[in-house]
């Protein structure tokens, strides 16, 4: 039976290429996307998203989120990674449908407390989305099947300060009160993600096999990745976004840590994702009194790369 | 020529090794030790480090520094680590000589002042002294050969706090104004010393080899020795305070990476270094905006214990 889930996404590159593997992959059924300010503007995130499935001719509800992060100012959008679109600036075409009326946060009460049990909640952007939908229902911690979350660092080091990777950077608030909500949950973060890397040879593939979205993909992917290029001296991409859908369907392909989640929501090390593993003391409980979750520590990424481009090819 | 140093040190178990070897290897000139609190409370620390020095036959200026950190409250001493007395809680021959009227502070600064260009501090404790020292003669950062500082952590997490390393958490201010004040520094933290490992047998090499000394070394191990055994599952101890040392003498058995180096004095992830690797953006200046430091991140382990055990045996 396939994994009913809402995709909260700031489309975005990565993002792009995980929304379709969330749409064409016969274990996942997408029940609706909501949008979030992050790699993006909101509006454009949710162009993004309306555009993105209409190229795969599908409907798929789009409900728009969080235009900023809870408490801190806003970043400007990483242009330089995403390009102004959020595609890598490739020409885009008109998008035909519209967001649904509800919030992003009312959207996702709405869906899980109608399918109690069933859904997982997957979240590839900053957690305003989430964390807004626990204002609304505190009780959606019992009713959701799992919560999995692509953001933050427990060794890798961060993306967009030494210690931050870019999710929970960009809304550090949302993230301690998502990531210690006390749900199933389970980060996929750089960790991970860093040991993925995307050739080129597997986008032609990609973009071979996905038609008029395909050509989307491989169009934003080139721009994406020269940035890795440059920045990180690494020919292809580090597929974020798709490795949260990867664990949702391969969780085998990863080996996971059971412990104690926090988020630094000030000072030098603001947005760091910290992990007190479980069982093991620290001098004092602050760091072992939030609920347990699952980090993910390690993966077989050739594995995951070759899952990605199977399902899109 | 052998260096000459101050060694800043809080004597606990590994400090007592530590000042063994400053006390014992050629190519080391101990000038002075100054004291601090952190492993045991400041009396203790001076009596100890008093007693280490008599144990050899040696007379070594000890002046008395910090009690307490710059702007937190103090923590206990953790004598579940390093015994009630420091070293193990063994029985102690009386001490016979008194401390340096001057505060480790002022010790500093004359001693460096004496010899400009010639004398290297390591620190090996919380970082108050070296911190108290700048505060009375900023100009120190270009009198000093090198500051070598045993503390912190880059990738490795931490001993205290999942991310903090104890003689950073225990004065994270102090670092803060130690390890960003733009002299020549070398970190010597987790990322290394967790790689090194002593064991029974080698400390039973090194209890034969220092006379009265070495049964207070070998005594102190042994309780030390049952913390690691059930903390980390680890049948030795990590000699965190004599891989300053080996730096000092051996720099050849590590690689380091020069970057800028922060420290977080609030909030989750208070006591934490943050490096940011030289010429790596982040999206803030913030975070490269310290003066450059060099911070070890690699080591030949076995060669670091085998190094200390040839010294001391």
């Amino acid at each position: 039976m396939a994994h009913p889930i809402i995709f909260d996404t700031d489309p975005g590159v990565d993002d792009a290429q995980a929304i379709a593997i969330a749409l064409a992959h016969p274990d996942i059924d997408l029940l609706g996307m909501t949008t979030t300010f992050g790699n993006v503007n909101i509006t454009t995130a949710t162009h993004n998203a309306l555009l993105l499935a209409e190229l795969a001719d599908r409907q798929i509800p789009v409900a728009q989120g969080a235009a900023a992060p809870l408490v801190k100012p806003r970043h400007p959008a990483p242009t330089h990674i995403h390009g102004d679109n959020g595609l890598g600036n490739i020409a885009l075409p008109e998008v035909q449908g519209r967001a649904d009326p509800r919030s992003a946060a009312q959207f996702i009460v709405d869906t899980v407390n109608a399918r109690p049990g069933e859904v997982s909640l997957v979240a590839v952007g900053p957690l305003g989305n989430l964390a807004a939908a626990l204002q609304l229902d505190p009780a959606l911690i019992d009713k959701v099947k799992q919560v999995i979350v692509m953001g933050g660092s427990i060794r890798e080091g961060g993306n967009v300060t030494p210690v931050a990777e870019a999710n929970i950077f960009n809304d550090p608030h949302a993230a301690a009160r998502v990531l210690t909500a006390g749900w199933p949950l389970v980060m996929v973060g750089l960790d991970v993600t860093h040991r993925c890397v995307l050739g080129p040879d597997q986008m032609a593939r990609i973009e071979a096999g996905q038609g008029r979205l395909g050509q989307v993909l491989a169009g934003s992917y080139a721009f994406y990745r020269d940035f890795y290029q440059q920045m990180l001296d690494i020919d292809g991409c580090c597929p974020h976004d798709s490795c949260a859908l990867a664990w949702l369907v391969r969780p085998e392909l990863f080996t996971t840590q059971r412990g104690h989640l926090g988020v630094a929501t000030l000072g030098l090390a603001e947005g760091q994702t910290l992990f007190a593993p479980q069982g093991r003391g620290f001098i004092e409980e602050r760091w072992s009194r939030t609920p347990l979750a699952d980090v993910c520590l390690g993966v077989d990424g050739d594995a995951v790369v070759e899952w990605i481009t199977d399902t899109l090819a």
